[in-house]
């Protein structure tokens, strides 16, 4: 048989095996692909967002197709990581990242596209919103490779140690995208361009170099093949940020140890106010040449002008520290990087390094940090087609970046108060963006990851020790707290990871955090809202959702006091919960900002997202955050019969474009009337048509959300993913539950999204969400059994789901 | 009796008693020596320059009086620290502080009262020089009290955490010594300062304020006394710093952590290069009321708008941070504040501060620091005049201030590679300034203190393992070095040290980073050396210097090597050390700068200190840099018949003002003829007539030095102390021997200032130094004995000087 004849044939069984009908959803095999072959890696799974292009002219391909054919026929069920997507929601609002981590990892090794300016001197750019996570799919050039990223949030930083390999002479600026040639950029083809879970790979069109990168958990590993003749050479630029300004780099420094061993810090003023870290950097091959240069003018620091700095001279530090490295490669060449990151010292980061990062060998990098994801993956088994796989396991996989640990690998981190914290006692995480996770990314991980939940909390706790305020953290970030958002949504997760008994928490420790924070008077109205009920709009623009949410916050402080048999806490709290009273205003039907006076503010304007006392929603998402007592918001709003159609308005409404067009956190895609998906505080509002009496709705209107706001598209989510919360939402609602009232041990149902879901619990159980009727008319549920008992109600309790077993909805075509 | 004849009485016991002939040497007492009742302490001597001011109006003055006889006849000999004036060198040239520090205390606690910036935008301003130490005796208002000074160096940095006491609306900015009004600055009464070792006190006449400070090694320990009746306040100032520019503080963070605890830190860009410093500073009554600022605009920094930051906020941080604290003082209130130093962490200040200072007692800190130095101080027993007394044990006081501690109370400490070293078994020092200090400074320590200098030993090896470049230290300054100056003078320190048997230094290590050091061929002109034998004017502007100074540490490291058994290394450095001879000019008569074709230099003028290639010197200075080979010296100068009226000539020849005007290290009272004993490369000299065959110049020349260029007044110094080498210079020359040629184990003898002198030695032993016969005309050495055996030649070995005895010094009226 020719060669061509055979190519045909896989080809064919390819197309039998691989989803290729959708034409964003296509396969390409290359010289990467072939890499697999030496680890036989069933990486079968490579996403490109492009016309199908199989280079039909080499062995090599034909190789990677037998290779790819050969991972797939082995145990194809036992690879649920190859479904993940990395490159879902890069595009425009899911601020999502493409690059290699692994779960919690604190590497995030991704490729920036740009990273314009916070502010341009004449205040704060919105450009900057687009690359929250440094990179936009739609981008011609790539700047370079940092190993931070924040993952999809609607604000950011990070983006430390950018390196890019390149060739010519080097060049220290990043040029920009329609000039790439004036620095160190280079344009790519998308072609060139794919992602896995915990790989990706890139050509550098300008330089003829393959990129590709993968990590461990502490550990960002590049490997770089230069198919070049030119002298080639590796960036270092220890200015490039994401969310950058001038003047954002407090300090850096970089230190040649020897020929293979580059380590340095920075310090940031960024969305953390002051953040350190540091790196160790090992080459594959020795450093031939190398030159660290200090862009700032030095205005003072000893007599250093002695020395000549520009050339092999081994340490830089200022403000503006950039380095060139040679390793004297050739055509072919390889040169592999081990970048270490730590956030207590340079010799933590070496420690790193050592620990994670021993061997040489690029693809058993690789293929590990496949495999991490692909455990956590294989914990759940779906009967879905693949487009359906390829949503669950990417928000699977993006509902595990963060939290990220925030430690050494002997434990040292550094703490809020910006000390090293010796054995703990736990892994210490850092981005906790709460108010967007306490929702359902906490739940989830409460349920699936119970070890990991309880490291959390105690971070949580430790944060409060740690901090100069007496109170837990509101947005954690890498030993800072940002301070985004609103509310002491820590709170709620602590709660419900209490009453859901995860363990390994003091309890009355907790506790006391709990209410010290919840007391604290100086923070955003709380004095006033202790004192009145409520926070005055004269004390916050937000004043508000400030007070809902606070209402909410006190009831899971409640719920866990009762938990530990303290009834005066228990009492003070569930009083507080009823705050939510006291912005209900019976003339419109809403829940409004009031002055100090009483008064509500005017004018009112129920669709307005600003100037009406909320943040990111309106009042008539406001109004319905009540998760704490439904029942109660219901018979306020004037019972069923009036808050139905109400709640049904807001699904079906006609909602302006001025009202959303300026808006940061949604697309339009994002929208049901005026329900707004892409963004939180609207969450749980589906779910509310189950204390309605009408949980039909919730079941339909659920399954819209779930199969027409996230598809497997760079632009697959409708908003910003916000730290796994959007993934966590479709990961609960799409198994048929959802935690409603985090810091109540229990979901509402809704309607799986798959005949048979089975779930490996973390208690070795398993739990088997069966709709064997589900059909694309079958989405209406009749009823619900555990265990063959039916359940009455609409809630299932998380001691149930916990001890496992068969969770079965039987479908029908009508509510 | 009538309280005024009684009175009367004491005052003519009291001058009996003390020597209040010098009009600068007066006594006066007030509240503050009142308060030696209370512990009495000995410090009959409390400095002053003004007339003596005898309170005679108050029981008060009375019963101090009453305390000083007393402590004056109980022990008179015990408290020899009494001697300590700590204002010697303050005015002018010295570069002294008058603040309260302990022998080798990292903490320097002392008023600043200037300092001028680095740079005023046009480039360097020269009126810096004046405040090295943040100090002139002569200014009229006092900024401040900051924690860290560099004793008598010709460059300056720290004045760390400047606290100041004021009454009225709290002012954050420093004013100027012209309107003081517009700041938080004060003027003072010169005769309400006074100072005593460990010790320091002034009335600010601003506010009304006695302000009191002592320290312990790592505590400034300060009192208040708040005289009026207005709302008072302490400011915290995070911007000062001595030697400052815009942009010195890198970053700066303040927490209040309780209302008696606040922690912080600060890291600076100044002659260190990037330092870091933190404190924990604890108050005796709590704050009532605090406002911590950031004056600089802030960028960027996460939603910390949304703090009402101005009041009670516990946290800032940013580049100019500055703070007020409040404590509802009333008239008569006393306020104590302890400010522990760490170069590790705020724990790590945390820790010092409970470990050295866990009591309320300001008397007893002042006690227990003047005891500290006293036991220094009584280690020599002088027969001497108070005056005479007054410089020596000033001397001695000054030439234990460096090098300083640098490690936390547990051993922690910073390395030059930023990472903090744990348990690294000796006690880190820093502040090397070695160009200066290895001439005599080191040699008296090695002396006096072994233990200490074994550490300090040790501080440089780590160093060396620590540092980018395979280096020793240069100028090591917190954890940076500074590069200041030639040469790599921690060679000849260690071999010093070394061949004197100071033991816990491993050698071997030593000799291999002493080898390295001299063999890093990028340093300073090094490769050339290496090459040619000299250093060429093309590669350095200080050439001939360079040369000179590289030649003789070499010869240390032969020495070093020797006393190992290292012959080939022994061979090769020895053969280097006679690279001086490479610079000689037959035709001149003076070590040269060559250039790379090996002609010298043009034009030339031996009497110019710049552009000669030469540094701090010029030509008759440099070209007797030979301390190795000072007969070789002399036989290429001609031989003794044409050296001896050389060497004569440099001391009594007219030197034309022009050549000093402009040079900053020298004060014409520092000159002999051409002879600058206010700068260190000629320290030597005075003994070079030795080996020239008429010592008894050597004799003459020191003590027309010791006597006309050192004077217990605040101008008492002719040159900058230089980390105490000026102050070694004299204790050794007063004593009588003096280590010409450090690295070999022998000192070349002089003639003592003293009848006699008891030195108690390290080992246990007793150096008696007697001059029975010496006069004011019996000023020449006729022989001297050691333990009754005559020394033949002009040195006594180190062996002999160490196992104690008696050295005795004939003394004759001419030579």
């Amino acid at each position: 048989m020719a060669l061509k004849t055979r190519f045909k044939r896989l080809e064919g069984c390819l197309k039998r095996f691989l989803p290729v009908g959708n034409p964003l959803f296509a396969l390409r095999y290359d010289e990467s692909i072939y890499s697999t072959l030496s680890f036989l890696l069933p990486c079968t799974h490579i996403f490109h967002f492009n016309q199908m292009t199989i280079k039909k002219n080499s062995l090599t391909s034909l190789l990677s197709v037998l290779a790819l054919l050969l991972a797939a026929s082995v145990g194809y069920s036992q690879h649920n990581a190859r479904y993940i997507n990395p490159f879902i929601g890069t595009d425009h609002m899911g601020h999502t990242f493409p690059g290699a981590v692994v779960p919690f990892g604190m590497v995030q090794l991704s490729p920036d596209t740009d990273t314009v300016p916070y502010s341009s001197g004449q205040g704060y750019n919105p450009g900057v919103y687009r690359y929250c996570a440094g990179y936009q799919y739609s981008d011609p050039t790539i700047v370079g490779f940092s190993h931070t990223h924040l993952h999809g949030t609607g604000h950011s930083d990070l983006g430390d140690f950018l390196l890019m390999p390149m060739v010519g002479e080097p060049r220290l600026n990043p040029g920009t995208a329609n000039h790439p040639e004036s620095g160190y950029r280079s344009r790519y083809q998308k072609d060139s361009e794919m992602a896995q879970a915990g790989y990706y790979a890139v050509t550098l069109a300008d330089y003829d170099i393959r990129a590709e990168l993968t990590a461990t958990r502490r550990v960002g590993v590049h490997q770089y093949t230069f198919n070049s003749d030119k002298p080639s050479a590796l960036i270092l630029d220890m200015v490039h940020g994401i969310y950058n300004y001038d003047g954002k780099v407090i300090w850096a420094s970089v230190r040649v140890v020897n020929d293979t061993l580059v380590t340095g810090y920075r310090q940031t003023n960024g969305w953390a106010r002051e953040r350190f870290v540091y790196f160790a950097m090992s080459f594959s091959k020795p450093l031939t040449d190398y030159s660290l240069r200090n862009e700032e003018k030095e205005v003072y620091g000893g007599f250093w002008r002695r020395w000549k700095m520009d050339h092999n001279f081994p340490q830089r530090s200022g403000r503006k520290v950039k380095a060139a490295f040679s390793f004297g490669l050739k055509k072919g060449d390889r040169l592999m990087v081990k970048l270490a990151l730590s956030a207590v010292s340079e010799q933590g980061a070496v420690a790193n390094l050592k620990a994670e990062a021993p061997h040489w060998s690029f693809d058993r990098y690789r293929q590990d940090a496949f495999e991490v994801w692909n455990r956590e993956a294989n914990r759940i088994t779906l009967d879905a087609t693949d487009e359906q796989k390829t949503v669950f396991y990417t928000a699977l996989y993006h509902s595990l970046i963060h939290p990220s640990v925030y430690a050494d690998v002997d434990g040292c981190y550094r703490g809020l108060d910006h000390e090293i914290h010796r054995q703990p006692g736990f892994t210490n995480y850092s981005i906790f963006s709460l108010w967007d996770t306490f929702r359902a990314l906490h739940p989830w991980l409460t349920l699936m990851y119970p070890h990991e939940t309880s490291d959390m909390v105690n971070s949580m706790l430790a944060h409060f020790d740690q901090s100069a305020l007496p109170m837990l953290p509101v947005w954690s970030h890498h030993a800072n707290d940002n301070w985004c958002m609103i509310g002491y949504h820590a709170v709620p997760v602590i709660a419900d990871a209490w009453v859901k008994g995860i363990g390994g928490v003091d309890g009355r420790r907790a506790l006391d955090a709990m209410v010290r924070t919840a007391n604290y008077r100086p923070y955003d109205g709380l004095a006033d809202y202790m004192d009145k009920g409520f926070v005055p709009a004269n004390r916050s623009g937000s004043s508000a959702s400030v007070t809902l949410e606070y209402a909410y916050d006190d009831f899971t402080i409640s719920r866990m006091a009762a938990s530990l048999g303290d009834t005066s806490t228990e009492k003070t709290f569930l009083k507080r919960s009823a705050n939510f009273h006291n912005l209900f205003d019976p003339a419109t039907g809403f829940m409004r900002a009031r002055r100090f006076d009483g008064s509500f503010t005017q004018p009112f304007d129920a669709l307005a997202t600003h100037d009406m006392g909320y943040i990111e929603g309106n009042a008539w998402t406001y109004s319905l955050f009540v998760p704490h007592a439904p029942e109660k918001l219901i018979a306020l709003m004037g019972g069923r019969k009036r808050f139905l159609p109400h709640l049904d308005s807001l699904f079906t409404m006609h909602l302006p474009e001025k009202y959303y067009a300026h808006t940061e956190d949604i697309a339009a895609v994002g929208l049901m009337g005026n329900y707004v998906h892409g963004n939180e505080p609207g969450h749980h509002i589906p779910y509310l048509y189950n204390f309605a009496g009408k949980p039909s709705a919730t079941q339909a209107i659920v399954r819209q959300i779930l199969t027409t706001m996230y598809h497997n598209s760079p632009s697959g989510l409708c908003g910003n993913d916000d730290c796994g919360q959007m993934s966590a939402w479709y990961l609960f609602s799409a198994l048929g539950f959802y935690p409603f009232c985090p810091g109540l041990p229990e979901y509402e149902l809704g309607a799986p999204l798959y005949k048979s879901a089975v779930v490996a619990l973390p208690n070795g159980k398993q739990l088997k969400v069966l709709a064997p009727k589900l059909t694309e008319k079958n989405i209406y549920v009749k009823r619900v059994t555990m265990n063959g008992v039916e359940i009455k109600g609409h809630a299932i309790s998380h001691q149930m789901v916990a001890d496992g077993g068969t969770l079965e909805f039987e479908m029908i075509s009508r509510p």
